[in-house]
């Protein structure tokens, strides 16, 4: 069963805005065995609108579209829908004292703008939306499923979780697609396709392997597509145990994970603990970390020491250590990670120092130097890295490597 | 001038990845004049890419393609593109040579796979990717420029900002577009609109109006297409001005800026600085401080303090605190945020501490329950927010509110 995705928005087109709903809802989708065929970001214009419908129709049979549909004069995807399956607008009595209870709660005063929240073109079947004044459209015309909801990422979520997707469920009768990521560090995609191009030549044609390359990781994914849930699961994991066994030294997790949830799973089965001691990556390590449920188990927090007062009084980096080396450097930053276990109380600590840039290079020190240091309780190992000089992309990969130079030690110290 | 986004790759379609990359070509392309008509994110497959291509060609003339550019099999761009264009592939010499180049450098062996990423189909413009091992293709046929770039976000960044940019403004007479947004907080859409309403009626054809919330915010974007830079500019800045001046309790921002970096560049410009006591948020809101340059300025730093005793020994929390009125508590939070003052020695400091769950809630104190202090050397505020059941928006929604919080304070104080 295909579905496609149109999102509709000038924010996204003119880039002030990510589209994160549009990943979030094909994940769920291909959870229930619905692949999408294509994701359409149209600005908000009728005549756009309405061929970017027209197209989605020859390819799939169902349509999800998310956005316009806010109170303001921008919005129009309502209006065009309208028109489109030729439904005039009703006030719906259920949505409009559902806007009402809204209003009322948040003791707001209410206004005709509000009101129109509740007009919905006669024929569709409205989904109350309980966390916004916009409801869900669901048009069943012509054997096309195409639904309408509000752009706001938690209240298409939840719309998709508590209705959609179930509807659709209940509507057709889906085939399972499979898939089973396995994620690796520290080799590029073109090695490991040769070390498992024979398993690769192997597949069978219901079964495909995609190379996700990112920043100093690769996730192998297998996708099957059947009839026989179980059978189908078998299979594919055969096969992934075959490429697993064969390049076990990069493999970091079995599962399409993030690599931080890895290294929180096998150190909270090993009842092992982390801290963190950041400088250019800012708490960004510790957010990675903490976005995880149960993460609390493990990490028991640490310390963003952008200044030298806050390296020393925090984690009693030595004042000498920083006049006479610099805080980016490997003396500093093993203070800081040594620092971090001795502080936090934790069995390994991470700790990073470098320079994010734009500004702060120096001769011997460009922006992009980074010092990262993985202590335990028994040693401290410390790495010297060159990135680039982009801010954001210098923060991220200090992350990779840091949490790569992590979960190395971590397999080492375990085996 | 209209151009065309299509974003290549199953990864984006079944969620594995969210595509960043089309609101980053959006953002600049708009920059230059230049505006993106759709955006289409299509899988693998040869016959849907020609699809995309020939319809995205009926609407725009410049055509932006990043992905499919891998040596693996599962990536097919540059073979679709060479029977697309009918141009049979040849051995490029100078790519073959940049890629040699590269391996030598990383002291990695060299397979076939690799060679053939010099191969590029015959009759485009090969442009180096000093980044990586895909060449970029710039086809000019028929009136139409169609480039394909790899889709790793920094090597098409690179790509983009060197030579993609520079080479469209060369090709085309480009118009002015010229964007204005304003940031305001804590109020609705609706309220906002019907608090401008006049002045959105009094705007002219060629000024548009856009209203995007997101967690607690409202963006307000005035965006005009002219051919008179100076004076589109002046246009836009007045009718702005008018809207700011009748909403100016709400507003943070007269840019498009992100939140924390209105909060910077204020206590930048006022030489205040800024410390984090984070719990819940696990170093969100030290990170979102510090993705931005010359954070350092205001930002000393923070605790991440996820365990009672990292709360007492970093920050000074009571230990007696902590067990009588818990971790989620109003004296405790105020106590965190006073211990960052005095530890971390800034001026103004936040602190949260919640369940973000999806556990750890309990009676009285469901899953969502956050306690946000603000301190500066004269007060603590508190307040208490009930969010919803989800984790990461839980984490997201605190963090804007403690920056909302902060922000108010300091226009308060700064008086």
């Amino acid at each position: 069963m295909l579905a496609e995705i149109i999102t509709i928005g000038d924010e996204i087109l003119i880039g002030q805005i990510v589209d994160t709903n549009s990943a979030w809802m094909g994940k769920e989708l291909n959870k229930i065995g619905i692949s999408v065929k294509q994701i359409t970001s149209v600005s908000d214009d009728a005549a756009h609108i309405i061929q970017a419908l027209d197209e989605a129709k020859k390819r799939a049979n169902i349509i999800l579209i998310t956005g316009g549909l806010g109170p303001t004069k921008d919005d129009i995807t309502k209006l065009t829908l309208s028109k489109y399956f030729n439904m005039p607008l009703r006030r719906d009595a259920e949505t409009l004292a559902h806007v009402e209870g809204l209003f009322a709660k948040l003791n707001r005063p209410m206004i005709d703008l509000n009101r129109r929240q509740a007009d919905v073109p006669d024929g569709c079947i409205v989904i109350q939306n309980k966390n916004g004044t916009a409801p869900c459209m669901w048009f069943d015309v012509d054997g096309k499923i195409i639904v309408s909801m509000p752009g706001v990422p938690f209240e298409m979520m939840y719309l998709m979780e508590d209705e959609i997707l179930p509807r659709l469920q209940k509507a057709f009768e889906l085939p399972f697609i499979v898939h089973k990521t396995i994620l690796t560090i520290g080799q590029g995609e073109s090695f490991l396709a040769q070390q498992i191009e024979d398993l690769e030549d192997a597949l069978p044609s219901h079964i495909k392997l995609a190379y996700l390359p990112k920043l100093g990781q690769v996730r192998l994914r297998l996708s099957a597509i059947g009839n026989a849930e179980i059978a189908l699961k078998t299979e594919v994991n055969l096969y992934a145990q075959q490429i697993i066994e064969r390049i076990k030294t990069f493999v970091a997790a079995e599962d399409d994970v993030a690599l931080e949830k890895a290294i929180l799973d096998l150190m909270r089965t090993n009842s092992l603990t982390l801290s963190t001691a950041e400088s250019c990556t800012g708490g960004y390590i510790a957010h990675l970390l903490t976005q995880h449920a149960g993460s609390s188990a493990v990490f028991a927090g640490g310390a963003v020491a952008y200044s030298y007062d806050l390296k020393e009084s925090i984690l009693g980096v030595k004042h000498q250590t920083l006049t006479e080396f610099g805080a980016v450097s490997e003396q500093t930053v093993k203070e800081m990670a040594e620092g971090a276990i001795d502080h936090f109380k934790t069995d390994y600590a991470i700790a990073v120092s470098g320079i994010a840039g734009p500004d702060g290079g120096m001769p011997g020190k460009p922006v992009g130097t980074v010092w990262i240091a993985i202590s335990s309780k028994n040693q401290t190992i410390a790495k010297l890295f060159t990135f680039s000089n982009k801010r954001i992309q210098n923060i991220e990969r200090s992350a990779t490597a840091a949490l790569t130079m992590l979960l190395n030690l971590l397999k080492q110290d375990l085996k």
